[in-house]
């Protein structure tokens, strides 16, 4: 996948942290370790992919990229805790809460998801793009991560461990969960760039299709590489107790949907004027990676 | 303490909360427990008291009232986890992951921190002060909640466990855990009524001001209700390994601080035209509390 933005989102993306000279040193040295614990930075990608494409400056849309991405990271900080999905790896490196303290590790996810909401709604970031944009992206990004959307759909993942879910409760849990956020870089990266609503909602239906697309390849791997080494017949869900869209539908109807997904939102991107090939790129790219 | 808002204030503040008709509804109960279990909803009030001493509507404050509010609950929240401070009970009820489960708990924390920023951008609120002011709002509620303000004065109390800070530290960390979110406050207040930046700045000196009286009668109670039960002499920090401001500058001293907090913040008010006996009565109350 090629992020022809990586370079000034990592530099701004640790521009936008604290100073650490100071008494709480700590706290900024946790939030730091897991923004450096990125991946492949997809979300502030697609801020910034869209803004391209509505013709806004990259400079622009930077703040809106860092903050989505302190969403996301502050989301993985949670999810990693104890009492959550106990994990003490995330991307070969040890937990924030393994390296800080469940402590510490807990308010720098605090931290990340209030400094997301500062980035956005600073006098730097209202001097690049109004306060009308400022404010509306605010509104987008906590409708997509908080209690109806991200966050409820970790409860629902969480009320759903450990039974079998139907199709429209896993559809439900995904759609919040996952492709929410998704969508919100989509949105935030129009809005940017000053698009109309219009392209607003094109992009909205782009983030959604590549969220569930994303989502469901995930799933895909996930059973294809357990079943290389547990030499189990594919699509076998025995040690698995989780709902995946390839335990409820197999796997055949399951690597359709990411097509039908990847496929359609391709089609919302004729929406745009401009060059759709990065985004175009970038939906396959999902769909056909191997990890 | 007489709060002429409580009414509307707390229908407002549940009004705010998403439909519980909806799979996350463990979720939205979790958040209106923490939010029912309020006490004296303190920091509403000042939102309220400052915009009617400015001259604004009492509906056209109230969006910053909750947010507020809902910030301040989900701080709580988070320091009952037993990861931070291990609280059972909050206000003499279950500490919210007591009657929900830590991770319900931490997730209810996270939404309601996300819809502060929610409220406080929202359409509906845009509607009622403008793009600019939602967006100052949101700005100065994330610079105060944050890893510069409450969050960071968080981090401060967790490294001054068990050790005597001195005369700064304690300083700095009820200054940032303490004042800053009752700054946040004072000046939202007065954003709601579109003061101009001089009532900002003494709105944000009266909150600094009283944040601090608070906590030092806090201490102040904790330590003479402590020898009370104990028999012990006033002042004693045996039993008491956390540094206060009564055992760092005595009983006496203290209570010449709180004394001076508050001649300061009614001195503070002197910069409104309105009437300030509200503001005055407050800050002269909570000097004056029993409990």
């Amino acid at each position: 996948m090629n992020n022809r933005f990586l370079q000034p989102i990592e530099e701004a993306l640790y521009d936008y942290l604290p100073s650490a000279d100071c008494r709480e040193r700590k706290l900024v040295e946790a939030m730091r370790y897991s923004l450096e614990a990125g991946g492949k930075r997809v979300r502030p990608m697609l801020v910034m992919e869209f803004n391209a494409l509505c013709g806004g400056k990259p400079e622009t849309a930077l703040p809106f990229a860092c903050a989505v991405e302190m969403v996301h990271t502050y989301s993985l900080i949670h999810d990693d805790l104890p009492c959550m999905d106990d994990d003490d790896l995330r991307r070969g490196k040890p937990s924030n809460h393994k390296m800080f303290g469940e402590d510490t590790a807990l308010l720098a996810g605090d931290a990340l998801l209030t400094l997301a909401f500062d980035i956005l709604t600073s006098d730097d970031t209202a001097a690049l793009v109004g306060d009308k944009t400022c404010r509306r992206a605010a509104a987008v990004l906590a409708r997509y991560a908080g209690a109806s959307g991200m966050v409820g759909g970790q409860v629902i993942d969480l009320q759903s461990e450990n039974q079998r879910v139907t199709y429209d409760v896993l559809n439900d849990l995904v759609g919040k969960k996952t492709a929410c956020l998704i969508q919100a870089a989509c949105e935030l990266g129009c809005l940017a760039a000053h698009a109309d609503e219009g392209k607003i909602r094109a992009a909205s239906e782009y983030g959604e299709c590549i969220g569930f697309a994303f989502q469901i390849q995930d799933d895909i791997l996930d059973c294809t590489s357990t079943d290389e080494v547990l030499g189990k017949p594919v699509g076998s869900d025995e040690e698995n107790q989780k709902s995946t869209f390839v335990s409820l539908l197999g796997l055949q109807r399951s690597k359709q949907m990411v097509d039908n997904y990847t496929a359609q939102a391709v089609g919302a991107l004729r929406r745009f004027m401009g060059d759709t090939q990065p985004l175009t790129d970038l939906a396959l790219a999902l769909a056909q990676r191997k990890n």
